[in-house]
C-alpha cells in the first residue's frame, strides 16, 4: 500500500509539469496541458481494463466493470483543474487515489464496477464560475453558462469547441441512475488535522457560506488641521468593526467569520480615511446559526456607525446554505478509519468542493488528509506519503463496505 | 474695507481661471499658467507704484517704498501653486490680501515698506519636495533639487529654464537684512475655526510631524478552513492598533495621530490578510510630546502582534520638528483682533505653511481665516467674505504695530 501512495504522490509531481506556464502549476478549464493531463489518466485507465470518454463539459471518465457483475457503479474523483501558481496535489490527487483504488480493487476481485471522473473544472478561475465539470455529472448545468467570457474574450462554448467536444452534448454528461454514490478524496487545505495529529477525516458537509459587502462612509479630510473630536474616520470605524468581527467568531462555537478585503479612500497617508469598503465572508456547518451571525454582526457595524455619525451601507453579494455528506456513506468511511487503526474524525469542509455538488445528484461522501502547514493554493503544498497511504487504505475499506452494501 | 473684501474673493475667483486643466484648477510650479498670474499681479503691482521682479525660483515680488522713508520692509505673501483640483483661495488668498494690504497702507500713508512675495511653489506636487519658492527666498535652496525630474522627465533645472529664468541665479532669490519679518494670510483647511464660530486666529506654530511605515506581518489563508484559534491574521492584529492609535490621539491633548493608508495583502475576501502596510501620521505642536506619542504607539503596536504571533516591521519616513512663530508678531497678531472686536483666538497649524520655511530666517508671523466646512485641496473650497474683511482689519492694525516698532 505504501508502494501506490509513492506512486500516487509521483504522479501528481509529475502531472504538475503539465501547465499554462513553465516553472509554475496553472492549468485551467480546456487549456491545452488539459490534454496531456487526458492523455495520461487515459493511457493508464486503458492500461486498467476501463472504457473510457470525454464528456462534453470536458470531464474524462473512466469505467471499471468487473467481468460478470451487473448492477450500480461507484464513482471515485475530483478535478484537475487548479489555481493559477498551485499546489501540485489540490484536486488531482484525489483522481491519482482513484485510479489506485481501483488497482486495489482489481487486485482484491471486489466485486463492484467503479467510474472514475476526472472534474474538468473546480476552481471557478477561467470563466468565473466554478464547478463546471461536477455540474454537467450532476445535471445541473445551465447552458447559459456556455456564453460566459474569459478574460481573452473567448466564450464557453467556443472553448469547448476548442478543445474539440460539442457544447451541444452537454446534457449527455449527466449521470444514469445506475450509480450508488460518489466518494472524494481531497487535501483539507486547511490546518486542523495537522495541529491534531491526524492522517484522515471523514467530511460532515460543506458549510454555508455568506459574503456581504460592507461600506463605512465618512468624511475625508487633512490629518494635520482636522483635531481628533471633529473626525468622521471610515478607517477608525471599520478597523473597530473587524475587530468585532473577529471576537465574535471566537467566542461562537463553528462559526468562521473574516474581513479578508478591505479598500480605502482615498488611501493617502496624510488624509483622515472618508470610505472603507470590507468584504466580510461568514461560514458555519448551521444555516441558522450562520444568518444569525450575519444580523448580529450587521447590527454591531450599524452600531459603531451610528456612535461614529458614519454611514453604512451593506450587500449581501452570497448566501449558499451547508450542504451535507450522505450519512450512510460518511459512516462507512468513519467505520474504516477505525477498522485501519485511525479516529473516526469528522469535520465540516470550509471550502466548495464537487463532492457538494455531486451530493445534489447522488449519496456523496468526502475524505480529507492531512495538509502539512495547512498550505494549498500554493507552489508549497504537500503532501506525507503516510497520510496518502491511510487515505488508500480507508479508500479499500469503504470500496468494501459499497460492495458488500450492494450484494 | 468690506469692499476690498469682495475683490480679493472675485480676483481669486478670476485666477483661478489661470489652470492647467480647464475646468479644473490645477497650477503646479512654472507651469504655463504660471506667466498669466504672473502678469495679472504685476500689473496690479506697478499700478500700485512698486517694483517687481521674478527671482530665479519663479517667485514674484514686489516691493512698495514709501517716498522718503528709509529703513527695513515687512513682507507679505502666501504661494501661487495649487494640488491638482485645487480650490481657488488656498494659498493665493493671501497674496491678493497683501495687495490689499499695501492699498489700505498707500491710503493710511503708514510709514513701512512692503515686499510682496506671490511664493512659486509649496504644495510638492510637481517635483514631489514642496516649499520650493520659499526655500529659496529664505537662503536655504539645496541646488540638488534642481536635478529632480517631474513625472514627464524634465528636470527642476530645465523647468525653471523654459519658463525664461536663469537656475544659476537662484542664490540672488535670498532675502538681505534689509527685513522686519513675515506676514502670511492663509485659509485655516481645518474644521475648528467654524466650530468655535471665529473669523481668525493667529497662528502659534506649526506642529511638528512624524510619519511611519508599520506593517503587521502574519499568514495568509483560506478564510473557509482555517480555524478563528490557528489565524495570524494581519488585517485583525491591524484594525486593533487603528482602534488603539484613535483612542490614545482622543486621550492626549493636543495629538492628532492617524491611519489614513492601509495596504492589504493579499487583499482577498475569502483569504485571510497576511500582510498589512499602515501609514501612521503623528502631530503634535510639542516634540517632546510627539516622539513620546510614536514611542506609545509603537509599543502598543508590538504588544498587539506579540500576541498574535505576528511580525511586525516599522519605519521612521518623516521626523519634522514644530517650528514657532514669532513671539512679538504673533502678540502684535492677537492684539490686532483684540482692537477690531475679535477674540484674540490662538492656535497652531497642523499643515506646513511657507511661513514654517520664512522662520528659519526673519520673525514670522500667521494670520488663518475660517475655512466653511473645514474643506481645502477640493473646488468645493470656500471663504466667507466677513472673515476676509476680517483678515484684512487684522492686518491693518498689525502693519501699523509693525510700522510703529520701527519708528
Amino acid at each position: 500500500m505504501r508502494e501506490r501512495a509513492l506512486h500516487a504522490v509521483a504522479e501528481c509531481r509529475h502531472l504538475a509539469t503539465m501547465t499554462e506556464e513553465p516553472g509554475r502549476i496553472t492549468r485551467r478549464f480546456l487549456t491545452p496541458p488539459v490534454h496531456d493531463v487526458h492523455a495520461h489518466f487515459g493511457s493508464r485507465m486503458h492500461a486498467k481494463g476501463m472504457s473510457t470518454r470525454v464528456d462534453a463539459a470536458g470531464n474524462l471518465r473512466g469505467i471499471w466493470q468487473p467481468q460478470g457483475l451487473s448492477g450500480k457503479r461507484m464513482i471515485l474523483g475530483s478535478h484537475i483543474d487548479t489555481v493559477p501558481d498551485a499546489g501540485a496535489f489540490d484536486g488531482i490527487l484525489g483522481v491519482t487515489l482513484a485510479l489506485e483504488l481501483v488497482g486495489i480493487a482489481q487486485e482484491d476481485a471486489l466485486p463492484l464496477a467503479i467510474e472514475v471522473i476526472a472534474f474538468s473544472e473546480e476552481e471557478g478561475v477561467r470563466f468565473g464560475v466554478p464547478f463546471i465539470g461536477s455540474r454537467a455529472v450532476a445535471g445541473r448545468f445551465d447552458s447559459a453558462l456556455l456564453a460566459l467570457q474569459d478574460t481573452s474574450g473567448t466564450t464557453m462554448e467556443a472553448a469547448i469547441r476548442e478543445f474539440g467536444l460539442n457544447p451541444g452534448e452537454i446534457n449527455a454528461a449527466a449521470l444514469d441512475d445506475e450509480t450508488l454514490g460518489f466518494l472524494e478524496i481531497h487535501i483539507e487545505q486547511g490546518p486542523v488535522l495537522e495541529s491534531e495529529g491526524l492522517s484522515v477525516a471523514a467530511v460532515t458537509g460543506i458549510v454555508g457560506q455568506s459574503r456581504l459587502k460592507v461600506d463605512f462612509i465618512g468624511q475625508a479630510n487633512h490629518a494635520g488641521t482636522t483635531p481628533m473630536h471633529l473626525r468622521r474616520d471610515a478607517l477608525a470605524g471599520a478597523a473597530e468593526w473587524v475587530v468585532e468581527v473577529e471576537q465574535q467568531a471566537l467566542r461562537t462555537e463553528g462559526l468562521l467569520a473574516t474581513v479578508g478585503k478591505i479598500v480605502t479612500t482615498p488611501n493617502a497617508g496624510n488624509v483622515i480615511a472618508g470610505r472603507e469598503q470590507l468584504i466580510l465572508d461568514v461560514r458555519h456547518p448551521h444555516d441558522a446559526a450562520r444568518l444569525n451571525a450575519v444580523d448580529s454582526l450587521l447590527s454591531a457595524a450599524n452600531a459603531i456607525a451610528e456612535r461614529r455619525t458614519l454611514a453604512l451601507q451593506s450587500t449581501c453579494t452570497l448566501d449558499q446554505p451547508a450542504v451535507s455528506m450522505d450519512e450512510r456513506l460518511t459512516a462507512y468511511l468513519s467505520e474504516s478509519m477505525e477498522v485501519e487503526g485511525f479516529p473516526g474524525k469528522r469535520m465540516p469542509s470550509g471550502a466548495g468542493h464537487d463532492a457538494m455538488v455531486m451530493a445534489g445528484r447522488v449519496p456523496a461522501a468526502m475524505l480529507f488528509l492531512q495538509s502539512p502547514g495547512g498550505v494549498s493554493h500554493n507552489p508549497a503544498e504537500s503532501v506525507r506519503d503516510e497520510d496518502v497511504e491511510a487515505a488508500l487504505r480507508v479508500g479499500r475499506k469503504f470500496l468494501e463496505r459499497m460492495a458488500a452494501g450492494v450484494l
